[in-house]
């Protein structure tokens, strides 16, 4: 491949973010719907704010894998092309999520900005902003992909992915209700389906989905890979909880408050598999508090049940079956895929 | 055709209902996703609250359209079954909509009940309720129609008039922005665009269209016919809007508050496109106000212009456009179809 696409790193970077200004000037063309000049600019300014702004891992291993299934084989300039446009659809999907994710919390900035129904010129025009990005999605892969013969396997593939989200989201709103807490929902097969549903599938399955189908493999062959991307998909959520604790806020770029927020956390629930009735009442009795002595008794607790060894431990063990189900993969492009994302993950300290 | 689906408009639509329960079992057993019992719970109350409520004359038009489409074959039971099954997905459409527009609105009631939203243990978690009635929709396609050589038109077509709702809700929601009331916006090219794209598309030309895609049709052969479907739609909106100031109350089960509430109103437009400077600065200072006196000196410049006549004017002017563009259709079913259309709606009191 000779384009900007091929080369470093940082390249790579450079050219996927090009692309993401030419798939909003397509929809803000979009025939479907003759806009006015108003909801031009609303829409330019909404996709700006709310799409690129993170740090694209998700839609970048869509090219990076893409290119381990090609097997050493120079990508085309078009293959490139398509491969950063599924990207951007994964994007686009993560945003969607996260604008209506940040008005049901009531959160009050992402990526280090006011959420964007924070702005008091949008408010609950939010909830329609996410819509609309969620619907952009089928335009992008209508423009570029109809005609394709994996077309209606993305489609099936995008449809199968939100309805895991959107179900694994419904699963932490109903168990983690903030009207009536209640730690003793806390439980490990509990968090397990949250985690596995609401961020696994998107964030890992589906970046490598898209690399397959465009490779012209059949998802119903690849389920061993979904398990294992899942499974990395559910250690990589287990860090996220534990660096919200214990990680260091000048590494990770962010205090972290789960424990103020009652969140479902992997801490809190090997808490709770290992409390005696005293640390259990004191979970019971701080745990989602907003005070910081509240907070300081629960990491107290944390810190009495040695749940730092805990999380060293599972990281190991998870570390070892990853790898061992990835030996288990027949295809070695499949495998060096496989291997990436966890190398990205491993270890990690933000 | 035997079954029940056949028979008197009553029998028919005691057995679409009937198919809503199939539907609704399917997916609470859906393998994408494995429910706890809390959450198979949850979903069974929001359907049942918020999908089956309505009129359903948007679903049940789908069987009866390709009723004609058949000229006088009877229909096999698994074809009124899918056709069923389509209208279905169009009522979790409609659904789907209904919630996330009463958060956005702040509505109160819907269909006579409480908006869910309104429920004190639902709350913004209806966010992602909404979110997942639209998904189940290609659920519901994946498992009944996957295989048929229409699938990915269907896709295609909900995922289109999904997007064109969305921007047409969004153009609503933009120009009616509560936070600057604007009346000098409400010009008949805006509020046209609005109701072509909010309302037209999904309820008058989707079930059409489904029916057509179920009849083996091609839609791009059909843009005629789509065209005065959303003609059409946007005829029933204008009567919606009459019938919400000059309706009887007693007849159309509810009092309209378009006037209160500063909507983009058929009447409105017309009367900005009539008024004297007098009359614009009654209306400036009295349109979108709460207080009954603000409403009746509202209602004064409207009947100062005469808006009665100028409606019937208008529904005379559109009822001769629509036949003759329907006359103009050369297949003989598809003028059945679009003139049920037409006589459910024109002169209609409620
Ligand atoms: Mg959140
Ligand atoms: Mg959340
Ligand atoms: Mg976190
Ligand atoms: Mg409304
Ligand atoms: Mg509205
Ligand atoms: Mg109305």
């Amino acid at each position: 491949m000779e384009g900007a696409a091929n080369g470093s790193v940082d390249d790579r970077k450079i050219y996927f973010r090009s692309i993401y200004s030419q798939l909003k000037s397509e929809l803000l063309e979009n025939s479907a719907f003759d806009f006015t000049d108003d909801a031009r600019e609303w829409i330019d300014k909404m996709l700006d704010y709310n799409v690129p702004g993170g740090k694209l891992n998700r839609g970048i291993s869509v090219v990076d894998s893409y290119e381990f299934l090609k097997e050493g084989n120079a990508l085309k300039d078009d293959e490139v092309f398509l491969a950063c446009a599924l990207g951007w659809c994964i994007e686009w999907l993560q945003a969607y999520f996260l604008v209506l994710d940040d008005i049901m919390d009531g959160s009050h900035t992402r990526r280090g900005q006011p959420c964007w129904f924070r702005d008091p010129k949008v408010g609950l025009i939010a909830v329609n902003d996410g819509i609309l990005l969620r619907n952009h999605i089928p335009q992008i892969l209508r423009k570029h992909f109809k005609g394709k013969p994996y077309y209606v396997d993305l489609l099936d593939l995008f449809n199968e992915v939100e309805f895991q989200t959107a179900s694994g989201q419904m699963l932490d709103l109903i168990t983690t209700f903030e009207g009536e807490k209640d730690l003793s929902k806390y439980k490990l097969p509990v968090y397990r389906r949250i985690v596995q549903y609401k961020t696994a599938y998107y964030s890992f399955y589906l970046p490598v989905a898209c690399s397959l189908l465009m490779a012209g493999k059949k998802l119903e062959d690849f389920t061993s890979v979904r398990d294992i991307l899942v499974e990395m998909g559910a250690y990589f959520q287990a860090q996220d909880d534990y660096l919200d604790c214990f990680g260091d806020p000048e590494v990770i770029g962010k205090i972290g408050t789960d424990i103020e927020d009652f969140k479902c956390s992997w801490l809190v629930v090997q808490a709770m598999e290992r409390v005696n009735e005293n640390q259990k009442k004191i979970l019971h009795e701080n745990y989602g508090r907003e005070d910081a002595e509240s907070v300081m008794k629960v990491k107290a607790v944390y810190n009495d049940l040695n749940l730092k060894d805990v999380y060293s431990e599972y990281e190991s063990t998870s570390y070892e079956q990853l790898i061992s189900q990835i030996e288990a993969e027949p295809s070695e492009a499949v495998q060096e895929v496989l291997k990436s994302f966890l190398a990205k993950i491993y270890k990690r300290q933000k």
